[in-house]
Order: structure tokens, then C-alpha cells, then sequence
């Protein structure tokens, strides 16, 4: 059994879920079929399995270090990484015009998953080198992007986001980087960022930095801000490359995990001139770079329900081969010790990380589905419906794995028990891997606010409705089951629930107020929303199972299907009552949080 | 402010809520009164911020490690735990005909709690030896005593506790290492030992390992384990030190946490005799072992409050001090970025971390006030009360904070966002110290099974029904006051939840359907003892206040019981509800976990 992906599973949410097949219709896709599909899926995972997952713990253990003025990162990295450039997977998502493999995002979500569970710490260079060349494809001139985009899009110059600064993290509006026109189209760039990933390396010939500074005339907070591209090394009009452009590593950051990914402080500037190009328009760098955000927050979701994909794998693996114990009722000591799964408690933890793994695929891959369908659509009002359902999503596809999926690593490692508190068992590497995602890319928090605050209000809940639009079927479809008729009316009514408490929220004319608990809303909505993509999966394993014969049907396919029932069975019994309590403290407007000072804490 | 203690809150359960200055009356305790223990407290304090933390991130940055035949740790580590005996702290809780200080466990619990909040990787080898002294005390012949107790209780030899063996974690009766009779009264002892916490070091002259072992005729299972006393080095008659007696390291864990204490797989007898010493009678080990278990369990309990602690004090002062964005509604980005405790979901963060690490606090301190209870009364019904209420509780108090507490560590990090990330600040050491207590000292599932397989049906009941007894007062006083009343109502709801639920289960015929969510009833069960605890704050705070004319209060003390009457309402409005849902689930009799089998989590 494969470590780092169900490959049945993964069929199911592509073909049984998400409808790949029909997608693959549109023109856009003519050069593939469903079984190439499955060729480029096969080359992934081997290729994950071969150098990624191997070199996983050692990424971990031995830290990207500063030496002689350079960044240096485990040879086994490099070795990895040039095999993914040479599988040409660093374009996979790119149009075939720039060399890109032109998949379908589901497709390209289902292969970054597969890396990121195999070795996120390695595989991060690659992913956040093809988010800057998105974003420098999208918001970059022509001529910025025949310099750059094909060096990194072959995998040969490595990418960066620089957002954050010392003083200025989930308040970007308060950086103080600076870029100074130099009359000849070009800046020049002074300041520090912070938090940079991959920020400096030795894994690619020159780095690419998308660096947001302030003009010296901009606006003070987010509307004046800019974006630039700001190579490492600059590069010369034949693409050949040139001086050092004082893009210099002031330090290291030392994390809890994601130990593979070198994650720097850089200085803009210091000794000498820092040259910087212009991305978009002055003062439209934060709105540019919101443009690539729900794609960049996705694929923050996607790696931190890979990680959680990583810990089930394995800690289903051993307890279904590790002897521990003997069944309640049997004690006899001379019997040999029965299989962990063999305990309920054992089978409770698996099965909710069952519930939050597979549920966060489902999330993640209706995301990428939506963002396929908005992409081929050509009907306008379909296209803002979409838009707006992937604003309402983007935060819940962000948040929700990384409270859940994280809370599923952490029981990965009660399963393997002591075995699993060391750094020979791949669970705990995991866990602390799967810390960082509520932090980056937006703190949790940041998300609530902008779900409860923004994104359920735009339109007067439009982006609600459209997503009400998408549940309904499921709704019509379950209710007319009776074996899933209970299952629809609970969804139904903490729909319903979700809409009076944003209409509370919404009326309540005091904002700190309202917006105190936003995080837990966020929470609950993220449950009433997996609870429906449970649900979603529970109706195509019942159909799957009504159409096969007593003979037809595989063993298998009969097993995983009464596994997508019991999950969903699971879920909506152990799991989304979670979602009644955070949407009724939300709408409870408790004051708790708002009142109390900062001395009451402590007395002191 | 301190980062590794609260005194003003510390006093609080001392003196407001476990009646310390009483406890102290006692014949027992004459050497002290209510200013020597500050006094005492006071040095320990002193020593811990100045030996012990400073070098908790080198502790774990340093792991232990194999050099020339002999487990070396970090000379720091040496220097405090030398500081620690020097001050006598190694026999805190002994009596002084021993050479101990005689204090009352609820301040040993205090003492040891400032040093597991300040550096629990090094201060673990001195609470290890204390434990397996007290294991030798109370079981051991007056010879061995003779021999091993004085420099266990000084220091000079630090102690151990083997139990586990790669195939016998959770399941104990499967142990193989077995220990032959050499016709003298000693024992040859052949076999591996897995998991030991300071299994070897150089930090003391000689290792005394606590070992459970087979005799070859022993019954199988738990009734055929016995203890033994089995020195690294073994001793002369004159108490001098002799030959090594054949316990050797065959490898180190490294562990995702608390690494400053190196954890070994032990070779007993492999290459030549390993002398052992039984300790009480044969096939008595296992229940000798347990005598010892409600003090290390609440031990375990203990240093999972210490560690988020830790966190919880290092993000509120980091919250006071760290500035971040605005307030709601006040979005001028020319105006400074106000502190991050102004924001709410801030504050929500740190109250929750205050709910659990000051709820957990209480129970650990009334849990050490049961003990001292126990031991001074003569009153043989109120001593087997106290002890069923012991047994009732231990669970609760090895468990409980291991869940919660740990939350309490993940919160912190997110306080401090990026930063919390990092190995710089302690937050995310301390959540990974406190991943470990959900797994040693009887994994979580096991005392889910234990507390509702076994303790709430002892005596057909009767340790609920002290535990009903000890809660009756608070629920009478807090009724009397239209302040408190409604969670005296609400708390009184619950507890009848938890007899209705007790009493569906015991009626379950099927033993696993009765305990496939038992381990949801010890969390459940936990916040129903924690909300008790914050209601028992709460009344004593209001008493305060209301004694409190307008001048006498000083400004401290009134936010400081604000503070305390916030986090009570907190506890009742945020999570106690999570204990109904958890309730609910045990007392449904849900099948989903019993029913599932090991191919249908993925099909294969």
C-alpha cells in the first residue's frame, strides 16, 4: 500500500465526485484522454516514491545552512527537484504555449498533493517557483515575462513571494520596504522581508523574487502598495545572468517543521544597488497579488490535508500490523495479541482521520473543480457565480485542514504511541509540518474575519446562495433515500442555522462584537461544508453500490464503499454537532472576549 | 512578569482554594508555617529561572547522545540538576527521618511544576529518581533501603522505571524479560527494556533501575510480573561502588519533544551477570508498580499543565508587548499598530488557554490536596473515600491535561504567529514536550477504558458519589447567588448527564459497544471535574470581591478575581458544551467504530 496516496480514492473524487471525465471533453484538454490521466498520475507518484518520500526524514533533520554566503540544502534535495524539472512537472499547470503540460487544476492538485504528502520541505521550492511565475504571468509586462517566465517555468530559476516584513505580518499594510524609480523603467529596492521560503538555496542557477515595497509618493496602508520582480542575480539582456543584484540572506529562520524549505530574512539593497521591475501597475501590487491568492490558499489547504494524508497512511498501515493487546472481553494472556485495528479506540482514531482526510480532499478538490469550471465556462453570469462561491470557499479550503487535518496528525502519532513520538516514524514530522498552516498565508484569524465580516455579506449573501445552489441536489438526491434521508434533513437544518447567525452577525451594529467569534464561525462553516461533501461522497458509494450486482462488484470496491458510508455516517455523528455549538456562540454575540481587560488574565 | 509561574495565582489554589494554611495546622507540618513555604517556593523559583531555563532551548537543541559507551547530556543540564540537589529539592516530599523536606504534596506539586514549566527535559531525571525512590520506600526491603534510598534522596544516583518492552507498551503482560533466581537471594536478569526515560546519562554516579520482570515458573499475563531493583553499577556492602552490572544501552530515542531526557532501549544481562534485588513479593510487581501510579499520573497531569503554562504566560506577555494591525473599525493606516491583546480573537485565544491551563491547574492541585487528605486523616471511612475518589480522579488527571493542555501549547503558537513557529521562542518546544503525556504513563485510550470499565463502577458507584459529595457545597453556595446560579444549574444538568450515561453504558451487554467511545467519556467526564473546579474559582473570586470594600482591594487583586469570574464563564459558555456533545455520543451506544472493518478505511 502506497504511503502517500490512495490512488482509489483519488479516482474517486475525479471521477466519481468531481466528474474529470466530462471536463477532459473541453477543447482545452483535447491532448489528453483519462488514461493519460492516469500515466501522468503514475509518473508522479513513482517519482514522489522514489525521491521525494526517501529523503523526506533526512530533509527534516539535516536544516538548509548558511554557508560561505549561501544558503546550502541537502544534495538529496537537488537530486529530487532536478528529476521533477526533467518530468516537466514544475509547468504542469501552465498552457502548453508557455511549455506547461495544460492540466486541469484538479489534475494538478492531485499531483501537487501527492508531492507534498511525499516531502513538502523539498517540494515546496517547486510550488511556490510555479505560484510566482502564475502571478508573473498573469500581472507581469511581455518583456519581464520572455526574460523570466521560461527559466522558471523549466525549473532552471527558483521563485519567491516576499510579503511579510518584521514588524508587518498579518498587517502588510504596514511595510516599510521601498522601491525608487531610477528613471529608466527600472527600481531600486531597500528594505528587509521576512519569512521568505526558499528565500536563498542552492538548488537553481538564480532566484526570482515577486517583492511588495512602497514608492516614496504611495499612500500610507494597502493602497499603496506595489509589487516587483526582483532577481537574485540580475539577469542580462540575452538571459544570460550577471552581477549580484544585493539580494543578501541576513538570516535563518530555525522552524518546527517544514525543516526542508530554507526560510530566510533577506535584506534589499544594503550594499549596493538592488534593481527591481515593476509587476502590474504602482499601487496595485496588493490587489495583484490577492489575484493569485485563492489558487496560493488552496494549495495551502491541499498540503496541510496532504500531511494529514501522510499520518492516516501510515498509522492505518501499522495498526493493521502491529500486535498490541488483546479484545475486551478476552484476556486470556496466552493468546497471541490481536492487530491495534483490532481495538475500537484504535478504529475511532483512524476513522477520524478518515473523516477529516478524505473530507479535506473533497473540499480541496471541489475547490480546483471550481476553479476548472470557471476557466471554461464562457457564460458570464456563471462566471461571477463561481467567483463568488471560490471567495466564500477560499478561506474555509485554507483554515479548515489546517485545524482538522492538523488534529488528524496528532492522532496519527497516538496511534503508533511512543513509537510514534520519535523521529524514526514519519508521524511526527508530519504534525510539525502541518503546524505551519494555520499561520502562513494568512493566520486563521485573518480568515475568519474575512469570511464572517466579508465574504457570507458581498451581494447580500450571494456567494451563500450560490453555494446553497450547489448543495441542493445532493439535498433533493439524499432526501429521497431513506437510508439518507436523516442524514440530508440534519444538513438542511444547520444550513439554516448558518444563515441566522449570519443574519444575527449582520445586524449586530457593534463590529468587535460581531466579529469576536469569527473564528469559530469559520470552524462551523468549514464543518457544514465538509459535512455536505461527505454527504456527496456517501451518495455516489450508495449509487455505486445499487448499480453493482451481487457478482459484479469487486471485494474491494464493496469495501471501499461501505468506508465512504461509515465516514460520512461518522462525520455528521461525531463531528459536525461541533458546528452547532461554534455557530451558536457565534450568534450567542458573547461578550466574554471583547470585555476582558489584559490585566485580568494574570492580576498583573 | 514571570514566564514559568503565576505566584499570585499559585496562592490562589494554596491558600483560597486547597486550604494550604489548614493543611499546615497539622502535627506533620509543624515545621512550617504559611511564610516558610513562601520562603520555600521562593528558592525554588529562584533556582528554576536561574539554572533551568535558561537552558531549556539548549537542552532540546542538545539532544542527549552515545559517545564512548556512555549517554552524554548537555554540562548545563549537569550544573542545574547539581544547583537542585544542592538545595535538597530531590527529597521534597519525603519524610525527614529520610532526609526529606517533609512538605505537603500540594507544594511538592508547586515546586515541581515550576520546574516542568521551566525545563521539563532536565528537570524529568530528578522527579524519575524521586518517583523510583518512592517506589523503594514504600515496597522495598529495610536492607535495600538501606543501601539505595540515601543517595537516591541526595542525589548522587539518580533513578529509573522499566516497563515497556518493543512488543509491551500498552499491553504489559506481555513483557518477556525475565529474571532467575541465583540461589542468594539476588536475581540474574536477561531481557530488552524499551522507553527509558533517563535509562543512562553522566549526570550521577550510579542509575537504580526500577524493572519488572518474569520469574521462569510466573504466571502468564499481569499476575505473573515481578519488580525489581537493578543498579548500572552495582554496590558494594559498604554502600561504595563496584563492578558494572551489565545494563547496557543498545540505543537512543530521538523524540519529537522533551529531548533533553534521554529515553534508551536497555540490555539487561546480555554480555554477563545483571544483578537484580526483588522489591516486595513475586508477581506482585505489577500491583506494587500501581501503588506507585496515582502519583506519577498526576505527575504526567502535572507537567501538561506546566507546558502550557509555559505558553500560555510567554504569549499573553508577548501579546502585551507585540504590536499588530488595528482595531476593528479603525483602519487608518497612519495611526501606530495597537497591541495584539486588543484584538478579540486574541483575547479568545489567550482565554482559552487560561481556561484549560488554570482549570488544569486546580485539578492537579486538588487532586495533590485529596492526597494530603488521605494521609493525614484517621478516619478509616474518609480514607477509603478519599482513596476511591483518587482512583476516580487519576485518570482525569493524567488525561485530561494532556488533551486540553496540549491545545493550550498549539494556541500559543498561534499567538505569536511566525515567531511561535520558530525554535527562537519556547512556544512550540512546549507543545511538543506535551504531545508526550497523552502516550506514556497509559496511553489516553487506556484510561478511557480504565475510568469507565472500572472506576465509575467501583462500589456500584461510590467514587461518583464522593465526587457528588465534594461537589455538593460549591453547588449549594454558587445556587444561593444569583450570580452564579445559572452555572450551578448548568453544571448540575451535566453531572446528571454523566449518571445517565454511566448508567447506559454499565447496562450494555456488549462490552465493546460499551466502551467504543470510552475515551470520549474521559474527555467528556474531565470538563464536567474542570467545570466543578472553575465554578469552586469563581465563588471563591465573587467572596473575595465581595469582602473587598472600595478602598481595601488593591486594583491587582480586583482584576485578578475579574479575571478569574471572566475565565469561569468562559469555561461554562465556550466548553462545557463539548462535554454534553461528548455525553451524548457514549450514551448513543454508536456502533460506527465497531462495526467498521480494517479494508474499508481505504478499500484495500
Amino acid at each position: 500500500m502506497s504511503l502517500i496516496v490512495n490512488r482509489r480514492d483519488l479516482d474517486f473524487y475525479l471521477d466519481e465526485l468531481f466528474q474529470l471525465p466530462k471536463l477532459l471533453e473541453a477543447e482545452r484538454y483535447a491532448d489528453y484522454d483519462r488514461n493519460t490521466i492516469t500515466a501522468v498520475l503514475d509518473a508522479a507518484q513513482a517519482l514522489a516514491e522514489e525521491k521525494f518520500q526517501p529523503v523526506a526524514a533526512a530533509a527534516d533533520a539535516t536544516e538548509p545552512a548558511f554557508v560561505d554566503g549561501e544558503v546550502e540544502v541537502l544534495p538529496e534535495a537537488l537530486e529530487a527537484l532536478d528529476a521533477f524539472r526533467e518530468a516537466g512537472f514544475m509547468a504542469a499547470g501552465f498552457d502548453s504555449e508557455v511549455g506547461g503540460m495544460q492540466l486541469p487544476w484538479l489534475v494538478t492538485q492531485a499531483i501537487s498533493g501527492i508531492f507534498m504528502c511525499a516531502n513538502t520541505g523539498v517540494a515546496n521550492y517547486a510550488f511556490l517557483t510555479a505560484a510566482n511565475a502564475n502571478l508573473l504571468q498573469t500581472c507581469g509586462s511581455a518583456e519581464l515575462k520572455e526574460k523570466f517566465l521560461g527559466p522558471l517555468l523549466e525549473g532552471r530559476w527558483f521563485g519567491t513571494m516576499c510579503l511579510s516584513e518584521t514588524q508587518a505580518g498579518s498587517s502588510l499594510g504596514d511595510i516599510r520596504t521601498t522601491a525608487v524609480s531610477a528613471g529608466d523603467g527600472t527600481y531600486r529596492l531597500t528594505g528587509s522581508k521576512m519569512w521568505i521560503s526558499g528565500g536563498d538555496h542552492n538548488l537553481s542557477e538564480n532566484i526570482v523574487h515577486m517583492v511588495l515595497a512602497r514608492t516614496p509618493d504611495a499612500p500610507p496602508g494597502v493602497r499603496g502598495i506595489s509589487l516587483f520582480l526582483v532577481p537574485k542575480i540580475r539577469v542580462n539582456d540575452d538571459g544570460s545572468l550577471g552581477d549580484f543584484n544585493n539580494v543578501a540572506v541576513a538570516g535563518l529562520n530555525h522552524k518546527m517543521g517544514q525543516r526542508g524549505t530554507s526560510n530566510c530574512l533577506l535584506n534589499f539593497g544594503e550594499s549596493g544597488d538592488c534593481v527591481g521591475y515593476l509587476v502590474g501597475r504602482e499601487n496595485e501590487g496588493l490587489a495583484n497579488m490577492f489575484h493569485m491568492m485563492n489558487e496560493a490558499r488552496i494549495g495551502v489547504g491541499l498540503g496541510s490535508v496532504a500531511a494529514a494524508l501522510g499520518g492516516y497512511l501510515y498509522a492505518l498501515d501499522y495498526a493493521r500490523e502491529r500486535a498490541q493487546g488483546r479484545r475486551l472481553g478476552s484476556k486470556d494472556p496466552t493468546t497471541p495479541q490481536v492487530k491495534l485495528i483490532e481495538h475500537a479506540d484504535v478504529r475511532r482514531l483512524l476513522m477520524t482521520q478518515k473523516a477529516f482526510v478524505e473530507g479535506g480532499q473533497a473540499l480541496i478538490f471541489y475547490c480546483a473543480s471550481l476553479l476548472d469550471r470557471q476557466k471554461l465556462t464562457s457564460d458570464r453570469q456563471e462566471h461571477q457565480a463561481l467567483a463568488a462561491l471560490l471567495e466564500l470557499l477560499t478561506p474555509v479550503a485554507k483554515s479548515w485542514p489546517s485545524e482538522y487535518c492538523l488534529e488528524a496528525n496528532k492522532l496519527a502519532i497516538q496511534v503508533l504511541g511512543g513509537y510514534g513520538y520519535t523521529r524514526d516514524y514519519p508521524v511526527e514530522r508530519l504534525y510539525r509540518d502541518n503546524r505551519l498552516n494555520a499561520i502562513h498565508e494568512g493566520a486563521h484569524a485573518i480568515h475568519g474575519l474575512d469570511i464572517l465580516g466579508r465574504k457570507v455579506r458581498m451581494g447580500d449573501g450571494a456567494a451563500l446562495r450560490v453555494l446553497r445552489g450547489e448543495i441542493q441536489p445532493d439535498l433533493d438526491r439524499a432526501a429521497a433515500d431513506e437510508r439518507l434521508s436523516g442524514l440530508a434533513r440534519r444538513l438542511e437544518a444547520v444550513l439554516e442555522q448558518v444563515d441566522q447567525t449570519v443574519q444575527v452577525v449582520t445586524a449586530c451594529p457593534n463590529p468587535e462584537l460581531a466579529m469576536a467569534n469569527a473564528t469559530l464561525f469559520l470552524d462551523g462553516f468549514g464543518h457544514v461544508v465538509v459535512a455536505w461533501l461527505w454527504l456527496k461522497q456517501a451518495l455516489a458509494a450508495q449509487a455505486a453500490l445499487d448499480m453493482a450486482t451481487s457478482d459484479d462488484g469487486s471485494r474491494h470496491d464493496h469495501d471501499f464503499y461501505q468506508g465512504k458510508l461509515a465516514g460520512c455516517q461518522f462525520f455528521f455523528r461525531y463531528e459536525l454537532p461541533k458546528a452547532d455549538l461554534a455557530l451558536q456562540t457565534v450568534a450567542s454575540l458573547d461578550d466574554i472576549n471583547v470585555r476582558v481587560t489584559p490585566e485580568q488574565f494574570t492580576g498583573q
